[in-house]
């Protein structure tokens, strides 16, 4: 199939990184300095601290690279002829936003302690940042050029660091699982995005876009990968020790919760009982969304059982009832499902924060309970107006057509961006044209 | 294909389902603490202790949960068509035994100090108790119905819960692997169900049952994902410091004299010098099933290695002889061979474990080593015969009607439990019907 | 498809495959034993000791075992009709080169320090000898027998040992990651038997080495797992504290700015601005080689990140441009391009490390410096010819007929050692041969 010469991608693409890249190094060597634990590394106590801080850490970090580049990789490889392009692009966009907010948030730091340190802890917020940008792009995951979703999240990083400033550091929500500073940011973000970019042409069900048994398997591993690590993505800023212990069995009960209330919602509501593969990849993951939040909170177990059980609840029906609706009456594209995964646990989640702040046995005053829960409900209610508005107009932004947005047939197609050898059995093998391309297939792994 | 309506199903198991979840919450606002380590939280040496113990533990944790939900996911997905339904139902039944078996170790607890307590060790004894239940579904996934599956959990968890109090509290026998109260406890309980469920009928092939090398390779990379962490679950509960470092290695080298041994032994016996991927799957792990048992012991380096090669060697033959033997003999359904996996190696790691006692330098008396290697075989006896008379009596259960067993012509099928899209290139592409559906699939990943 | 008997892999490697495992059995009963790092149990201290210890490597260690059983394994499964084989040949390779490795290197410290002893630590340098191994199969994949890849592991290892201890050990070359000892050395190595092994014949790509839009997916996946567990591999052996948390760190920084060089330059360089999945699957990879041998110095962060960007510029150029030439100039194959990954790159980590020694701040005279440097030149020296002279040998011995090399036609092709039952579709359907097959294939997953 002869493609359309990209001549935008391929001069603004490269540029554009080559720029970044060229920019970030300079940064680099300008400003930033090691965080370095201890104050003389030969005096064996300090040494032995940073090694703790380090080994605590360490393995937390571990597991959500994994979540990101390889469980989210996999779970946006649903699209059956859009694996590679969805894993690629996922994984640039990690490494471009991670770099991009170590740069802002070094800056940040800079303005407040005066120097810029580097360290795990520094990467990890990155990371947190770059998670955003990764949420958003499931909104558009398909329909979009890797020069817009490059834009985007050049857009969205700033935008994320100054409201996470905000919303933590100025209003003080506690948010320890990132339920509203990330998944519900992010969400609202990349909604905003969807509507202004694609505007008012009502969303078809692209062919492209059905997932197959094959990729509905590895999207549902991704999910199973993404499910069995969520509980260090939570816990990991936690206070090191009980605190800590509380978010990560908080995290597996809502996880669990949400697992076994997926497969019962998923058959009460498909037409014959059966399961769908879109519900179990999203609604097991749901608890881990919402209980964010109050992952380190005194909640009683019981609690966090049920908040992953309700907030998956809400995501099955939100695919059910709300995509479509939302599609119908707004016009609003959202291929993931985003809202359904992201946005309604994690405004479930922001709102059993403020119940919990409110019921907290608090030291004595019941203002302190009543005060915190006025700051989670400002802190949701920033998030999600404020990310929808900069969604929006980043999405105005993304509309320039030197951003190379694909050609509707050649959507969710990883031929438009890979370099996809020619298959061997493609010309007809003399003589039996029939029966040989099947047959050559069938061998192929 | 038109499939008959599933009413029961639809029924049977929402229902059940919402009423184990709605028991389980009750269950836990009602009796379940958390199991903090920190008398007072301000304490920093008390909040030192409980930190460092949650950091020498939930690593081990997550490669557990890694094991569980997707490498033994993905090892049962060698069924071509079935693999949705395989990972589905591993990961189903895992959060639903595990926390049946928190509730039930909760209240067992309770009766003996009090209170239930919640902690990520009582999770990981759950999870080990959920272990029991996938390995046994392996005796007759494919061939069964989610109900059928749900009902074995419950009944399977609670038998586990008493055997393994009566073995390990009462008996003391020592098992830390759990080759004993986990891999021949849920094998022959397995296959006791498998017998009484599927009766005299002589096992046949299904057509759908016969792996794919693309099935094959999945589930070749769910063996290997098993095999890698396979050290963190024979080790997790071993006492920190020498005797953990000790059961790491031994399970490492017992690993890896099983991984050359299978190698040797399928080429040895293939007809034509070929690996079989079935015994490559299996075979490499046996020897991780085995040394379980004796993994903390002081055994030497050599025997650890030996008893992984010979445990994969029993396992190899246990596939290509007893297999059949026991089908034609018996008329037995093994269909992923947990026999020659966890069966065969497991009773080689108790008499091991016998030996091993008996041999034990000991405290001066040699009575010591004797009575442990009573105690051991007496272990070895319960698990075996308690779980086979118990999988018995839960397989005649099993044979209710209303538990809905998939019809034959249906088992191992995917498109019985899945609601899966009717593929774009179905419909024959008009006017080159005979190229088109090869070429439309070729570029589906 | 008939094929001819490989009686001499069938008995041949058995053969082999036995007298080895009873050789090392026979070892370990005679020379190991434990490396127990409690002096008394019983004192809780040395036990706290040993704890720590343990919990500050298993982490890593499991991360590395990842990395060599199930990325690289998938990476290599790029192959599209010999992923099984793929898997399994590097499975059996690294089991066996480790226990190899166990047996030499315990020898060597035996003829030391009086004993060989047997803890984690001595695992990992044997895993780090097995590493070798399986870069250099990398240059002779699919075109070699099984028999062929356990004599050249047979023969590797100990060469390895001996420039490692040569290098490290006499030379004093600071190389944390292994860029010099592991990658160039098991670069070379491997191109001195491809060399020799295959002769002049000019190399024709084969028609089944093209991967498929899926097995390149798989690739992809299995190198973003060695991508995100790379700096385990690095960092594993630093000193722990400050030093292992600089390694991580530029390690971290490399990879990422691999990621983003690759992307740009895969655009830039091919054709029709597309990117090239094999680039991606390597590229992003050239960083993590190239920092490991300057991982844990005192490099600003801005050298770290433009060495990863550096070196996956020129793996990129080196698939571009390097490889056919060598192809053409002589006749030198490559399977897996791993000149472009390890050799190149490695060239360029050794000189990075040389300029660091020269520009080190020094303890005062430069004298250290510009020592440092020269033994820095000498090891990469010495690492690179050694393995070069090395390899060609062993390429002579490969030739031997008995070792079974795979017929030409059979390369690259599973059904050639792995027992592929026939699939079910093969008999054409009755009646309908046409739609039958197609109807049937896309029903597989």
């Amino acid at each position: 199939m002869a493609l359309p010469p990209l001549s935008s991608t391929r001069c603004l693409l490269p540029l554009s990184l080559g720029l970044f890249q060229a920019a970030l190094l300079l940064f680099f060597a300008l400003c930033v300095t090691y965080d370095e634990h201890s104050a003389s590394p030969t005096n064996p106590e300090d040494a032995e601290r940073a090694a703790k801080q380090l080994h605590s850490t360490f393995p937390f970090f571990q597991d959500i690279q994994v979540m990101l580049v390889v469980g989210l990789g996999m779970l946006l490889a649903f699209l059956p002829r859009y694996g590679l392009s969805a894993l690629t692009h996922n994984f640039l966009l990690l490494n471009v936003s991670a770099q991009w907010a170590l740069v802002l948030q070094g800056l940040l730091h800079r303005l407040q302690h005066g120097k810029a340190l580097l360290g795990l802890r520094s990467m990890l917020s990155a990371e947190f940042a770059a998670v955003t940008v990764l949420i958003s792009a499931g909104a558009v995951l398909g329909r979009t050029s890797p020069c817009q979703l490059l834009a985007m999240a050049l857009c969205e990083v700033p935008v994320y660091v100054a409201s996470e400033w905000l919303i933590v550091t100025r209003l003080g929500v506690l948010d320890v699982g990132g339920t509203i500073t990330i998944h519900i940011f992010a969400c609202y973000f990349g909604l905003g995005v969807s509507k202004v970019l694609f505007g008012n042409e009502k969303p078809k069900v692209h062919p492209k876009e059905t997932p197959t048994p094959r990729s509905d398997l590895l999207a549902l591993l991704g999910a199973l990968i993404l499910w069995v690590f969520w509980p260090s993505f939570v816990a990991v800023l936690c206070q090191p020790g009980d605190t800590q212990h509380r978010a990560i069995l908080h995290t597996l009960l809502a996880l669990s919760g949400s697992a076994i209330t997926t497969v019962l919602i998923s058959i009460l509501l498909e037409s014959d009982g059966k399961l769908s593969a879109a519900h179990l990849q999203n609604g097991s993951l749901a608890g881990g969304v919402a209980i964010g939040v109050v992952a380190d909170m005194h909640i009683p177990p019981a609690a966090a059982l049920a908040l992953g059980s309700l907030s998956s609840l809400l995501c099955i029906l939100g695919f059910q009832f709300l995509t479509p609706l939302l599609a119908k009456k707004l016009a609003l594209q959202d291929h993931c499902g985003i809202h359904n995964l992201h946005g309604l646990p994690g405004v479930l989640g922001a709102v059993a924060s403020i119940v919990a702040a409110l019921v907290a046995p608090g030291d004595g005053s019941d203002t302190g309970g009543h005060r915190q829960a006025w700051w989670q409900a400002a802190g949701l209610a920033v998030a999600l107006g404020g990310s929808l508005l900069a969604g929006m107009l980043v999405g105005a932004a993304l509309r320039l057509p030197c951003l190379a947005p694909p050609p509707e047939p050649l959507c969710f197609e990883d031929a438009l961006y890979f370099k996809l050898k020619e298959w061997v059995e493609n010309p007809p093998v003399p003589g039996s044209s029939t029966e040989g391309a099947p047959l050559a297939m069938k061998e192929c792994v």
